[in-house]
C-alpha cells in the first residue's frame, strides 16, 4: 500500500466542545501565535503532510438555548492566512492549508494571498475552497439571505477557475533579472488571463511569481454532487466527515469516478476523511481520557450540540429522558435522534454526550494498535488514502498522535519516515502534469 | 522639540527606478521573505517606528513606451499582509504598516487580517487607508472603468468607520476564560455593530479579541479635500509626498486645522512626509552614490517616467533637446516639464535623470548633518512631525541611514535612544481618548 497521507485539523484549541475548559489546555491559545506554533511544531515533528485551519466569517455557533455561544470558546480566534504566514518562517516542511471563501471574497486578492504564502513558505500553502452557506456570515457582508445552492456553486466554480488562471500568470523561468540588459522579464512568459465569466471579469496577469510548487494545492470538502464535481475537477486532497465505512466508501468511489472526466487518474487525488483518535497507552487510559472531556461539556452547550435537531430542551431534565418531538419546525430532523435515544436508553445528557465528540467525524479510542488497525482497514478498503486528524484538545491530542500512532503506523510500514521533499506537493506526491 | 518618528517604506528593493540593476541589490528581493527581513531588522536595529507596505491591485507601472514595464522590476511582488505576517514574529518592536484598498475589498475581511497581524505582531500593526484610482486595478475586479472620485471616497469613509466599528467589537476584558464556570466570554462585553450605509450593511461582532493596542494604527495619504477630511476623522499618521517646504507646511497646516472639528488635537496625528535620503559621508559620496544609480536607469524606463506628462518621446534622441510638446491630450501637463527643461538646458536624458529619483518625494543628497539638517528645519517649520524614510535601494540605503543619520539625529535629541515601549502605539505616543 502506498504510504497514508495525515493532515492536523487545528479548531481553536480542539474540537471537542470541551476543550477550552480541560486544564492541560491554553484557554487563550486561539489568539495566540505560540500556542499554533506549539502545535504544528508537534505535527511537523509527527512528519505530517499539513496542518489545516477550518473558518467561517462569523462568530461561529449558534445562541440557542441562549447563553450557549459565550460558553462555546467561540468569538476570539485569530485569521487563517496571517496566521499561517506567521508560522511559515518557523516551520520548515510541514505543509500549510487555509479555508478561504468563494463567497465573499474578490478572487484577485484570494488568489494573490494564497500565492504568496507559498512563496513565504517555500511551496507549502494550500487552500481549502469553501462556500459560506451560514447565515451569519451573510450578515457580515451585506446579504440579508444566504446565496442559494446554485448561485454559490456556480459562483465557486467559476472563482477557481480565475484563480488557477491568474496562478499561471507567469512561466516558472518568466522572471530573467538580468541586470547587464536591463530586462527584469520577458513579456512572451507572461499570460494576460482575459477571464470573461457570468460572475466574474477579470483581466490579470497576477503580479507575483509562479508558484514554487508549481501551484498551490488545492483542497475542497464539498459533499454535495456540485462539490464533487468542482472537486474532481480541481482537488488535489478531498477533506470529508464519514463517521461509516460503508460511507466512506461510497464517498471515495464516487470521487474517484469522477476523474477521468476531467483526465485525471485516481492517484491524482487524496481523499482524507476525519479522523478524531483518541489514543492511549491501554483501552481504558484511552477512555478515560475522552470521560475527562465529557465530564468537563456545559450542559448549556449539550443542549446547543442538539439544538439544531431536537429544538429547545432547556425546560427539561438533562438527566431525564429524550422527549418525543412535537415542534414541527424539528420534526423531521428529530425522529432520527429520539429513536436513537430510545433505542440506546438515553438520557438527553447521554445523548449529547454521544453526539457531541467528533462533530460529525468518525471518533476511535483506543490503544496505538487499534486505531492503525482502523487507518489500515479504511485503506484497504478503498475509503481512504490519508486522514485529516481531529484534535479533541490541544496541544495533548496531537502529542499523543505523533508519540503512539505515528511509531506505530511506520512500523507497518504505512507512514513515511522522512519528508520525501521541502514543498507540499513533494510530499503529497502531487504534481500537476 | 518631541522626538521624530520614522517609517521606511519598503517598495521591492528600492524607489529608484534602476534599484535593482544595483550590483549590491538582490535583483529577486521582492519575492523573498529574507530579503524583506534583512530590511527590516535593519530599521529595527535603528529604532525606526515602523516599516511600511505600499501596494496596488494589478501589476504595477504602465508600458508605456512598448518594453518599460518588462524592465521597470515590477510583476513579482509578495502581498503585504501576508508578508508582514511572516515578518512579525521574526522582529520584536517594530511597527508593521500595510496597505489596503477600500475600493476592492470588503470591510469584514479587512478588519479581520489587520487585527489578526495586530494580535500575531503583540500590537504592532498599522493600516494604510487607500482607494484603488489604477485603471490596471479595476480591470482585476469586474470594472471598466475606475469607480470616479466621489464613489470611491464615500465608500472609503464609510469602509473605515465600518472597520474601525468592528474592531470594538469586544471590550478589552470581554473574554474572561473560566475554566471553572464554563463562561468563556461575557455577553455584555460584546458589541454588535450593526452597521447599515449607503454602501454596506455589515452585523458583527468581529469574531476576534480587541487590539493589543486598542486598536491597529490608522494611516492615510490622500492628498485631496475628501481624503484630508478622513483623516482628520480617523487618521493617527499621515504620509505625504512634498518637494517644497512651502507646500509641506500648507499641507501640514491643513491637516492640523481640521483635527479641532472632529474632537482631536494637534499631537493626536503624526505627519510624515516622504524623504528620500542619499547620505555619504562627505557630499561627494552621496553624490557619486546617487550618479551610480542614475547611470543604471534603462532609457526606455526614463522615457516611461515622462509618458504620463509628455508623451511618447522614444521617436527622439535621448541626449538631445526635449521637444515642444505638440499632441493636445498632453498640452497642460506638459507645460510645466517642457520649460523646466527650457530652463535648465535639460536634454530628455537629464529631465528624466532630475525627475525619476525620488517618485515625487523631497530628494535630500549629503552628509548625515545635512540630512539631520533638513529633517530638523522641516520639523521646526511646522511641516513634518517625522518622515517615511524612501529609500533608493535596499538594503544599502537602510543601512546608511541607521548607521550615519540616526546617530546623528539621537546627538541632536531629535531622535529617540531606545524604544518607549513594544507595542507600535506605545512608540508613537497616540492612544485614542
Amino acid at each position: 500500500m502506498p504510504h497514508l497521507k495525515l493532515g492536523l485539523s487545528m479548531f481553536r484549541m480542539g474540537y471537542h466542545i470541551a476543550a477550552w475548559r480541560h486544564p492541560d489546555v491554553p484557554a487563550d491559545g486561539a489568539m495566540r501565535l505560540d500556542a499554533f506554533l506549539r502545535v504544528t511544531q508537534a505535527a511537523e515533528r509527527g512528519l505530517f503532510d499539513l496542518v489545516f485551519l477550518a473558518d467561517e466569517l462569523a462568530v461561529r455557533g449558534s445562541d440557542n438555548p441562549p447563553g450557549a455561544q459565550a460558553r462555546s470558546g467561540a468569538a476570539a480566534e485569530l485569521e487563517p492566512l496571517t496566521l499561517l504566514s506567521a508560522l511559515a518562517p518557523l516551520t520548515r516542511t510541514i505543509g500549510l492549508v487555509a479555508t478561504g471563501s468563494t463567497t465573499y471574497s474578490e478572487p484577485y486578492n484570494l488568489a494573490r494571498q494564497f500565492l504568496s504564502l507559498d512563496h513565504l513558505s517555500g511551496g507549502r500553502a494550500g487552500w481549502n475552497v469553501v462556500t459560506s452557506w451560514g447565515a451569519e456570515d451573510a450578515l457580515n457582508f451585506g446579504h440579508m439571505t444566504v446565496p442559494d445552492y446554485d448561485t454559490r456553486y456556480d459562483r465557486a466554480a467559476e472563482f477557481v477557475d480565475v484563480v488557477r488562471g491568474l496562478w499561471a500568470s507567469w512561466d516558472a523561468d518568466a522572471f530573467v533579472r538580468d541586470k547587464a540588459t536591463g530586462l527584469f522579464h520577458d513579456p512572451a512568459k507572461r499570460h494576460v488571463l482575459e477571464h470573461k465569466g457570468r460572475c466574474f471579469t477579470v483581466r490579470g496577469p497576477l503580479s507575483m511569481a509562479r508558484s514554487p510548487q508549481g501551484e498551490p494545492v488545492m483542497v475542497f470538502a464539498g459533499d454535495s454532487p456540485a462539490g464533487r464535481d468542482i472537486a474532481a475537477r480541481s482537488a488535489d486532497i478531498v477533506f470529508t466527515a464519514k463517521q461509516d465505512l460503508a460511507d466512506a466508501k461510497a464517498f471515495y468511489a464516487s470521487i474517484k469516478e469522477r476523474l477521468p472526466a476531467h483526465g485525471r487518474r485516481e492517484e491524482d487525488v487524496v481523499v482524507m476523511p476525519g479522523l478524531m483518535a483518541i489514543v492511549g497507552r491501554t483501552r481504558d487510559e484511552a477512555r478515560a481520557k475522552l470521560d475527562a472531556l465529557q465530564a468537563l461539556i456545559d450542559p448549556v452547550l449539550g443542549l446547543a450540540s442538539l439544538y439544531d435537531r431536537l429544538g429547545d430542551l432547556s425546560a427539561h431534565d438533562v438527566d431525564g429522558p429524550v422527549p418525543e418531538p412535537k415542534d414541527p419546525a424539528f420534526r423531521s430532523r428529530a425522529e432520527v435522534m429520539w429513536r436513537l435515544a430510545q433505542r440506546e436508553g438515553y438520557t438527553i445528557r447521554q445523548l449529547y454526550m454521544a453526539l457531541a465528540s467528533g462533530r460529525g467525524h468518525r471518533v476511535v479510542v483506543g490503544t496505538p494498535a487499534d486505531i492503525a488497525d482502523e487507518m489500515a482497514h479504511w485503506q484497504a478498503e478503498r475509503a481512504a488514502d490519508g486522514f485529516n486528524v481531529i484534535p479533541t484538545h490541544l496541544p495533548a491530542a496531537i502529542d499523543d498522535f505523533v508519540e503512539m500512532v505515528v511509531p506505530e503506523l511506520q512500523r507497518r510500514g504505512l507512514f513515511r519516515l522522512a519528508y520525501e521533499g521541502p514543498r507540499l506537493r513533494d510530499n503529497l506526491g502531487l504534481f500537476r502534469r
